[in-house]
């Protein structure tokens, strides 16, 4: 498990705050009765249902994307079916190239990824050879230098080997399963796609969707349409995908069924892939994992803004740079640790068969870095293997501001003369001089000009034909084009929110000072599940009223709150509500039916102010609409004794 | 088709107003240039992709249920996975009985819903049969009056039919393939859940979930928990389901991919289903069709409010009819014409098979009436057969206010003396003992006072025992029960959100008076894809900041709006915008440059008011969100000129 530390410096134990995150339902292992009851724990593994706070985190943190993203730049949002034919997904290269690699213990059958496996033994070689240099044991025991640092080379670059490749190292370091260390069979191909089959003879496959893209390219003409043939422009979709991992594992981070929400930003490839708004962004730093340090077989981050790293060409062009600073500006709002994140080059043989540059947001967390959002840029591959397969154009047509002038060679046959001459031939012959390239009629033109006839071969079968110039003419013509044709290029960036919300609940995670069971998840306000906690000091039914009647004003507000009037003791309701991440408490005592007022308790400092209804409710929307801080707050309503 | 009749009372025209949704992409056919430009047609049906305006609508049907029910009444939201384990709906059912009955035409092989088919041909005849009248054709061509009569009848109960049955009605009335005029064979029962299977190994069969509901039963437990044991509770879920049509039909009505929202409200079954909140809908009107009416064969709407229906009986219990009238006045709210709502209770064998009562929300669109909400009592059936299955528990423990006292006999055996006379007998004897019931046990217990002694049979091949009253005791205590424990029932509202959104869009098509051109969808504020239009005059550049200035303080108040400076008239901009149901316009011109008002355009009464800004996106706000209608905005702001 990789170092991290909680927001106090603490090292962050997963255990305890995997607990929390049961016992407070923000997820549960789907169908949990059936794994206790049954025997269905095989395939049903990598299978999360959220629970009430998730289900409520995930909501808002899709809300803040939509208005990050798509409301911010005017996206078209879609939202596209699941179920894809067959056909889809040959032509998009997925039925054939969308796999990872197997392989098979050769004695109890165990099915694993390739590359997993090797990055595990050689983990685990290390991590042996660690322990036994701490404990200072024989040298017999430990690994020499060289291949201490192959393994480290080549973990470094673990992502970037293919499935022959992988084989050979599983050959030449004798690697195992770790499970009953037997050998393994050579790496196999496996498709990563549900297969179904639609309608009612079952002779119909269909896969579900490994990503929301391809709803998005099918659909490219009706969204140029509905866009005023106006470009560039982007369309956005949120919606469930599904891959079938060969071994589920890390919890929320590796999943068979998760949430994307993904951008599709089209883009006229000529003139450097510019982007309008890039000058509000230039000066975002990031820190960069590029492809050539890890090629190398090291680590280290460079820091700079997306503008120097747009103009180094380490970033490719300010679209894909555009986007990177504005993932960046998105995780900070959720309350990503900045610390812990990076942005990492995909290497050649990692990226997908579809992309040719793509940069990954990766967070750290106890499971190391994840993968959470990428950015890919997928020139006009899509749009054009879909075009061609069916014969349905997906470009745009612009009216050239200057018409442009192209000089070319055509050919005129005169048909009326020809095909008398001819007779069965004269088809044959049309078609060769239809064919000819321009860097063909270029001499023909010269020879036919100087020689007065040209010679042209149809086919093995039929004689060589000779034709004079009163039969073919080849002139040097000016065609004027005003109307320009072209396929768009579409830069992705893609977001998988299941990973971001358990990394960013790694995040926020932590325990207050001494007390390792007092846990807090410090989600900012406009994430956090529940905003208000609304709490009498006693069973008091006079206290009831003013509770209904703020819990209905926040209401009114759109700021959710929970009533809590269990016995429990105060300080009890408020730490349970640590754990749930609700940033503001709300106190009704006898003050508050003497004079109106109620406390206001911040969920970080638990410290507390005490000033009118009106006053506290118009500071909680403040704080979760981002006018306000606590700070702030505090500074100017007067300060409440301690919690 | 059925005659529905526009806003304005003019008969509904469906070919105008679906090539409306489709030129403004308010939906598509999913993969639409595959079916232009391959093969796929087949089984690619019954998939349709939601373009901007029908996904901005959905958004904001979806946040208007959340709002209405989640939100309103505490819900406890869950988001759970599609994928699941067959052995799951092994348990619920639906791997035996979720199925739809199925014929194959004899010769061309095609597959027909049986019930669908039976329907087609009985209806056409009965058209034929008008038309000969109307045409006073000869008797001949006509249907004599007792078998018109008994269609009529089975029409009215046609979803009251099983296979069996539907295929004697197929021999009976020689009933046969509208294509091609073939006999068909027999109906079989077709499965409509997709399958696929998990993990690398493919021997692990799993389904797409047909609906939500499963997914929180089976976390009934955990959010018992995450509720503190409070009863009663409701869960809710929104997320796609999946149905394998046999054959899709009517557009966005009978598809194989769909948006559900379902509610699961677990009750105590004892205390007739009383619910705390069935005052407050006591007097709200429905239009009732109850099951005893269709089995007469009739279609009689009863007019009467949920309080008398209840009373009356029939509507079962308080909590089905709460929702029935919470039901109705969120359809209410999104915009639905009330004259064509309507609630049908299910027929016994409609019923789905975990039901024990159902009524359906049906609204009435050009394809008739259409179930866009069903209600289901599904009783304690999913609970029970989760919990016997797994062994897991899924009840609720109560304490009682009232220890319950409970007078039983209970048995005593005297192990010390007992095992050296019976040896490896005396487990047997045990099990025998404890198996027997309280009613054996009384004349037992007369028996042991009586004479001494008992026999006991143990099994076939041990010869039975006697016990004396040394070895065995037969008391009658009482036994005091502290904790009540029961399986809740679970009364399920389950909302399909697409068929709603397209019943919704035909209610508020209609077009302006004299030309058919004009088309307007009159969305209600709060459920219109974008709320506010805003159009300069003309492309004056002073009109620019203006209009970026509006459009920014809009989108901070979260009114959703849209430049279009295009260079169409104004005329045509406000024209397509009423095709997409904007309620407001707002207009920039050269008077808004010198003293900064702007008019404001209502979208269905064309007229237009003229104020300050700040006026004008008060005014709006308040409309959006409900605190003021049009008619009171035109009262008190000057009017505009016409449009």
């Amino acid at each position: 498990m990789p170092d991290t530390t909680t927001l106090t410096g603490v090292p962050f134990d997963r255990k305890p705050f995997t607990s929390l995150l049961k016992r407070r339902f923000f997820f549960t292992e789907a169908f949990e009765i059936y794994r206790e009851g049954t025997n269905i724990k095989k395939g049903s593994k990598g299978l999360y249902d959220y629970g009430p706070p998730g289900c409520a985190l995930q909501a808002n943190i899709v809300e803040a994307w939509r208005e990050h993203f798509v409301l911010e730049e005017d996206m078209l949002e879609l939202d596209c079916t699941m179920l894809t034919p067959e056909e889809v997904f040959k032509t998009s290269g997925h039925v054939e190239k969308f796999a990872d690699w197997m392989c098979k213990d050769t004695v109890n059958g165990d099915l694993l990824r390739a590359d997993h496996l090797v990055e595990s033994v050689l983990e685990a070689r290390l991590e042996g050879d660690k322990r036994a240099r701490e404990a200072r044991e024989v040298e017999a025991t430990r690994l020499d230098d060289s291949t201490k640092q192959e393994y480290d080379e080549i973990l470094a670059k673990i992502d970037n080997y293919d499935g022959p490749e992988l084989g050979e190292l599983i050959n030449r370091f004798d690697i195992r399963n770790l499970n009953g260390n037997n050998p393994v069979h050579p790496p196999i191909p496996f498709n990563l796609m549900f297969k179904t089959s639609t309608g009612p003879d079952a002779a119909v496959p269909a896969y579900l969707r490994p990503e929301t893209a391809q709803g998005q390219f099918v659909n490219f003409r009706k969204l140029l349409e509905y866009n005023e043939n106006q470009m560039p422009f982007a369309s956005a979709s949120i919606g469930k995908a599904f891959r079938n991992e060969i071994a589920p594992r890390s919890g929320l981070l590796r999943v068979r069924e998760f949430l994307l929400a993904e951008i599709e930003h089209f883009v006229d490839p000529d003139g450097g892939k510019k982007h309008k708004r890039f000058e509000e962004v230039r000066d975002v730093e990031l820190r960069l994992l590029d492809r050539d340090t890890q090629l190398a077989g090291k680590k280290d981050l460079r820091s700079m803004t997306i503008g120097e790293a747009v103009e180094q060409c380490i970033v490719d062009n300010e679209t894909l740079g555009y986007f990177l600073a504005r993932v960046k500006l998105f995780l900070q709002k959720l309350g990503i640790r900045l610390e812990k994140l990076r942005f990492r080059q995909h290497l050649a043989n990692e990226m997908a068969h579809y992309a040719t540059d793509c940069w990954d947001a990766e967070l750290l967390t106890s499971y190391g870095w994840i993968e959470c959002v990428g950015c890919a840029d997928r020139s006009a591959y899509d749009l054009t293997v879909h075009a061609k397969r069916t014969g349905v154009p997906l470009v745009v047509c612009e009216p050239r501001t200057e018409p442009l002038r192209v000089e070319e060679w055509q050919t005129m046959l005169d048909k009326g003369k020809l095909e008398p001459l001819l007779r069965e031939d004269t088809e044959a012959v049309e078609e060769v001089v239809a064919a000819l390239s321009q860097i063909a009629l270029e001499p023909a033109a010269t020879t036919l000009a100087e020689e007065g006839e040209i010679t042209l071969h149809l086919s093995a079968s039929i004689p060589d034909i000779t034709l004079g110039s009163e039969l073919i003419t080849i002139s040097n013509v000016t065609r004027v084009e005003h109307i320009r044709e072209y396929t768009p290029n579409v830069i992705e960036p893609s977001f998988g929110i299941g990973r971001i919300l358990y990394s960013l609940l790694e995040h926020v995670y932590w325990h207050r000072e001494g007390d390792v069971a007092r846990e807090v998840l410090s989600l900012p306000p406009s994430i956090a599940p529940t905003k208000v906690l609304l709490v009498p000091l006693s069973a008091q039914p006079a206290f009831r009223p003013i509770l209904h009647t703020l819990s209905r004003k926040l209401r009114a507000l759109g700021i959710s709150n929970r009533i809590d009037d269990s016995s429990a003791t105060l300080g009890k309701r408020y730490a349970r509500n640590d754990e749930l991440g609700t940033p503001f408490g709300v106190t009704v005592d006898f003050e508050s039916v003497r004079d109106g007022s109620v406390t206001l308790r911040e969920r970080d400092s638990t410290r507390q102010v005490r000033a009118s209804q009106e006053e506290i409710v118009d500071a909680i929307v403040r704080m979760v609409t981002g006018t306000e801080v606590w700070e702030e707050v505090e500074g100017r309503l007067p300060a409440f004794g301690v919690a």
